[in-house]
């Protein structure tokens, strides 16, 4: 049975606090007529704090699309051996059992992808498959996940390894002023997360079920416009709504699987904003702890886009408080608008006090990341959990 | 067993020939230290013609990376409808009966991508997968095959609409002095491909293993630089060689299969430029005319980038020579440097003429390409093909 092994996560060293966010908000915008609105909208976001790849003055310059690239490039290198080392020993494989490399991310962009880069830099097989997603925003750490377990479907011996890296805060545009993007300001951090999806062996979650949502005639609603400064993001006032017109989504996706959405032992979703989860809460009539891991995330790290379903799932681990096999749902949400769902069932024990933390998890620059990761571990990989 | 059926192929309307490609070298860079040289190598492309979604004097202008890429957008959804209802037909699929849509192009980044306008405008269910790839350059298209293969192993009901669309005009970049960048100027041209891969029925060409390689340390000889002006594509001279590095690759997964592959049926692959065609006659021992369906591609088109293999694929069920069940490769080589690479058995019986040519293979724009595509045909789906 695929199994999605326990994530690793990293957030850069660099801290803006909710209070911060404002005064910056304050003082870069004190003319602007729709302040006060900004600022609710911002403290209603629930976001205390958030890890930035440079210092905040940094940030807020613009150095042209081609040296915001650049920089994404070079912290993508310096940043993500580290995750994908802790990664590969939480899924109990080495660098050269991975059949399929998954890196998802829309907030820079390489050709070759991070993949080419990662085969030679960190040890993986040159047969590795590559599979650089770039254009599904929030919704690729779902995705990634649902191509990993369709790849372990085709393959049952496959390994995969998903990278989620996102440094949203290069994606800053300091002359779009419109109310969405002064909140999107206020609400996005950067981050790495990795995982390991087992077609065998491995603990954690096992994968049943897939699917993919768009609402219909939504294209516009969250998207980049591409300007000779970069990307610059896009979000219309009627997506914290969406959640009325994904509900469905993810109780049919239940049903299909004779599940009750309603019921399940845990939900891991995507943690674009507060009303995201309060809505889900109200339209699957369930208590707002249920969204506990997710809120977590966004209180702590921000909105980290395709990394918040990994960030989140591993508070679940930490937690440790599920009995396998509890029954869960993982859903990543973005652009379309697009929902990747999974459901899946818990396989390890239940643990007194949880995982340990995850390592290294505020990961600071300074290591050369050139040596190869995933050197087999002591433990020999663990027989299938079944 | 996964079926790849024959592909639907559109080249633009705006011609531009080898001699008034030289000319225009001639009169741009008429002080170029190495004209002499460019001009050589152009000449040795063997591209005769090659076909833009603009006339030539809008190519050459830039108007900066938004109006591009808005370009991009607007060319994409204005002819991408066309061929993928006529690849639907080819594969005797309606639009409701794809479970994934795979769009690659590295010529344009939209985000959302294309796969949620098509499912919006084109009649594709809500549920369809989706999976934008815009990081693997002229690979892509043998990425695509290969994921599509693997998705078909993974549900093996599934049915699988792959689109290439590549307009290589649209990184046209005239600050660009070096040898390769004014070679590249020569040799890429602009096309849309697309085609249907079942799990189950349809005719063409079963896909039997795929795999994929990357050269060691090549992570630059095929990249693209991003700056403020857009995608700058970046040709090392060593690019022209890398058969050497790839024949073996190739080698290694026919006898992975028990195939020889010096003793194929058919061969599909990248026609990046004539060396890549020669050496691989050379390295892999086989007359010239092997290579005949890509030679045509780069001939009549262009470097056509994620779409040769379609393109070449097509005039090789257009030529209807081969008995059933011949063996074959296809395979795309691009940026990492890597190979996709596919081994599969011809099925569809022998053809006095061979296939009829794709019908408006010369696809001028002037539609509205807004009611939905792959409406059910008369006839019914073709029962599996064995």
């Amino acid at each position: 049975m695929t199994t999605l092994c326990r994530p690793a996560i990293a957030v850069p060293e660099h801290i803006i606090t909710l209070e911060e966010t404002l005064e910056l908000a304050r003082s870069l915008h004190g003319q602007h007529q729709q302040l006060g609105l900004v600022l609710r909208l911002i403290e209603n976001t629930g976001v205390r704090t958030r890890h930035l790849v440079q210092p905040i003055d940094a940030t807020l310059r613009h150095p042209g699309f081609e040296k915001r690239n650049a920089l994404y490039t070079a912290e993508a290198k310096e940043r993500v051996p580290d995750v994908v080392r802790r990664a590969l020993a939480h899924g109990e494989v080495t660098a050269e059992e991975i059949d399929l490399l998954i890196y998802v991310s829309c907030t820079g962009f390489m050709m070759p992808s991070m993949t080419a880069w990662m085969i030679n830099e960190l040890g993986f097989r040159t047969d590795t498959r590559q599979l650089p997603i770039a254009q599904l925003g929030c919704a690729a750490g779902g995705a990634a996940i649902n191509r990993a377990h369709d790849f372990c479907r085709a393959y049952p011996e496959a390994n995969v390894l998903i990278v989620a890296c996102e440094f949203c805060s290069l994606c800053y545009q300091p002359t779009d002023l419109g109310v969405g993007s002064l909140l999107s300001n206020g609400l996005f951090g950067d981050a790495i997360a990795a995982a390991v999806v087992r077609g065998k062996g491995g603990s954690g979650i096992w994968l049943e079920r897939n699917g993919s949502h768009l609402v219909p005639d939504t294209e516009d609603w969250i998207s980049y416009a591409v300007r000779d400064t970069g990307f610059h993001f896009l979000l219309d006032k009627r997506v914290p709504g969406t959640m009325e017109m994904l509900a469905p989504a993810l109780r049919t996706l239940a049903e299909q699987h004779r599940w009750d959405v309603t019921d399940l032992d845990f939900y891991i979703v995507h943690a674009g904003g507060p009303r995201i989860l309060d809505d889900l809460s109200r339209f699957l009539s369930l208590p707002p702890e249920t969204f506990r891991f997710s809120r977590a995330t966004l209180t702590e790290n921000g909105n980290i886009a395709s990394a918040v379903v990994f960030d989140a799932l591993n508070r679940l681990f930490e937690e440790g408080k599920i009995s396998a096999p509890g029954t869960g749902l993982i859903a990543g949400f973005g652009p379309g608008i697009t929902a990747e769902m999974v459901l899946g069932r818990w396989t390890a024990p239940p643990q007194e006090h949880g995982a340990p933390p995850d390592a290294a998890r505020f990961a600071p620059v300074g290591r050369t990341s050139t040596e190869p990761v995933g050197k087999p571990t002591d433990r020999p990989a663990a027989a299938p959990a079944r």
